[in-house]
């Protein structure tokens, strides 16, 4: 499959432009204050299904050819990308199948339940969806709109990159560092393509959790290198086997080194969040946050962006953060 | 007291062009759905000091004389316009003092504290707030900054209403009802002020819970009435004796009746934009969603707007909310 390049980015923010939030990009002060730098939060907690996903899945099933799409699509995801293909769908009045993992967060089985979408469980532990997924494709003869290895997918989740670069120009500032969280690499590699283009001299960073560092170490490697294991963390939105092949091609061409945080740093960001910001994250969607609390002492004057992904979170989790001080 | 004009809005949004936030205009998509109408929700708990009422203190301050604002402000609060003064205050390198109620909200203490003013404690239930304001004003020969019964403060909060009615009218879409948390009147007439000079026809609501609903009694008898407690809802933001002289003569030309709500609607807003909006809202500030959630029934098809006014909860009240279906 071909790399998607920035006009492909841009011309995916035109099919959104009806139907994704423009989410605001939003000055973390207080934080600001303690790091001595200029922190600036991407809020796509906000966005329609309450993460970025939307963007990329909309955009793949814009792009199918009409025969194609009627014939109902096939997704696998933790839960984000779920909402975001079963949204979009209905939006085309097509029918979505997503197989999602048996031990995903309530709150996103039900969400994309009640966005009309047929749920199918698998075994983090014991299945591979990918596999499940094209084996699923396959025989019933439907497209695939898959969570992140796809040109059309990684086009739309750039549109948040692009809306960071637009607003940043807007304020006549330019982002020092732009900071994303990332599970297989979609999101970051569409974000970087935007950052890059009008912004070339800008840091981008990948963000993990410790154990699933896999885009750190395939960034110093030079070639996609894979997780040990497939669960174990609190971000259950970010856990993936490795750097999607389409994304990974961009992402070590335009990322600097990978950033990687605790568990309990995701649950103090959310804390922040819930404190500071007045903002719900998931603790998937709270990995750049973490990232620049735990880093960013080192990046006085800067002016970062941090992408807030998600705020698909149980209350139980979400208690949890913010009584964790 | 001259009574505040659109004009004053409009020149208070000038003044606050490089401080406040332009806070959000969101779809609430699940609730529109539920009520068969379009919700939108203008996020001020995203404000700076998460409330709008820096808007209102800040244009209070830049509007003092050069000489007496350099003596240092005087207010009083139950803590979001307590933020909003010592926010302002601290950009204009000036000192504020703040009369707060021993029983306000731990973070809004703190809070306030945080931005450099001093906190003088009273009782809530044998004392009277604007009585010892204006003591303390007096006495230091210092400047007061009231929460609502002033044109300035008034002018301030009405550029919520203002970037509503833009955001609005950039939509293409004109609001039929437009819903506001209730206090003292100040946001709400300052919102009035702006809806009614774009949309003469829109129908605004203001929202208060139950047993302090001197508003919903005012707009009724057509003049001020009083109500008989002082304390005893989770809602602290919006509990006042009664109307504001300089805002009632505003609403009661261009209110409609006013909206009840009970404290567990409040909880239930907050449970709702926790769940769905991954908001973060403090009971006052969910007064006017409540409202909608109770209310709204009725309005099918409609077009409505409601103010979440402020964000800041402290976490066992919030657990509390999300914790209560």
């Amino acid at each position: 499959m071909i790399s998607p390049t920035y006009v492909d980015v841009k011309t995916a923010a035109d099919r959104l432009a009806d139907h994704a939030v423009r989410t605001p990009l939003l000055v973390a002060r207080n934080l600001s204050e303690r790091l001595g730098a200029e922190i600036w939060m991407k809020a796509e907690n906000l966005q329609r299904t309450n993460s970025f996903k939307f963007r990329g899945a909309y955009n793949a099933i814009a792009l199918l050819s009409e025969d194609d799409r009627q014939k109902g699509v096939v997704a696998a995801s933790s839960g984000n990308h779920a909402q975001g293909v079963a949204a979009a769908a209905q939006l085309f009045g097509i029918s979505a199948t997503i197989i999602m993992p048996s031990d995903a967060p309530v709150t996103k089985i039900d969400r994309t339940k009640a966005l009309g979408a047929q749920v199918v469980f698998y075994d983090r532990e014991n299945q591979d969806r990918d596999t499940l997924m094209h084996e699923l494709g396959q025989r019933e003869g439907r497209p695939i709109i898959p969570p992140y290895n796809h040109s059309d997918v990684i086009a739309g989740q750039g549109t948040v990159g692009l809306e960071i670069a637009q607003d940043m120009n807007a304020m006549g500032k330019a982002p020092d560092r732009v900071l994303v969280c990332t599970g297989g690499g979609g999101l970051t590699a569409g974000v970087a393509l935007a950052i890059h283009h009008y912004f070339p001299n800008t840091i981008i960073h990948s963000c993990e959790p410790e154990g699933f560092d896999d885009y750190a170490r395939s960034l110093k490697a030079g070639q996609p290198q894979k997780n040990e294991r497939s669960s174990g963390s609190i971000c259950d939105a970010i856990l993936t086997n490795g750097p999607g092949s389409i994304g990974f091609e961009i992402n070590h061409k335009l990322l600097s080194e990978g950033l990687v945080f605790r568990d309990q740093d995701a649950l103090n960001a959310m804390r922040y969040a819930f404190n500071y910001e007045r903002l719900v994250l998931e603790p998937g969607g709270a990995a750049a946050l973490a990232s620049v609390m735990v880093h960013g002492e080192n990046w006085k004057g800067e002016t970062v962006v941090v992408v807030l992904s998600g705020g698909n979170v149980d209350r139980d989790i979400f208690q949890r953060a913010i009584q964790s001080d």
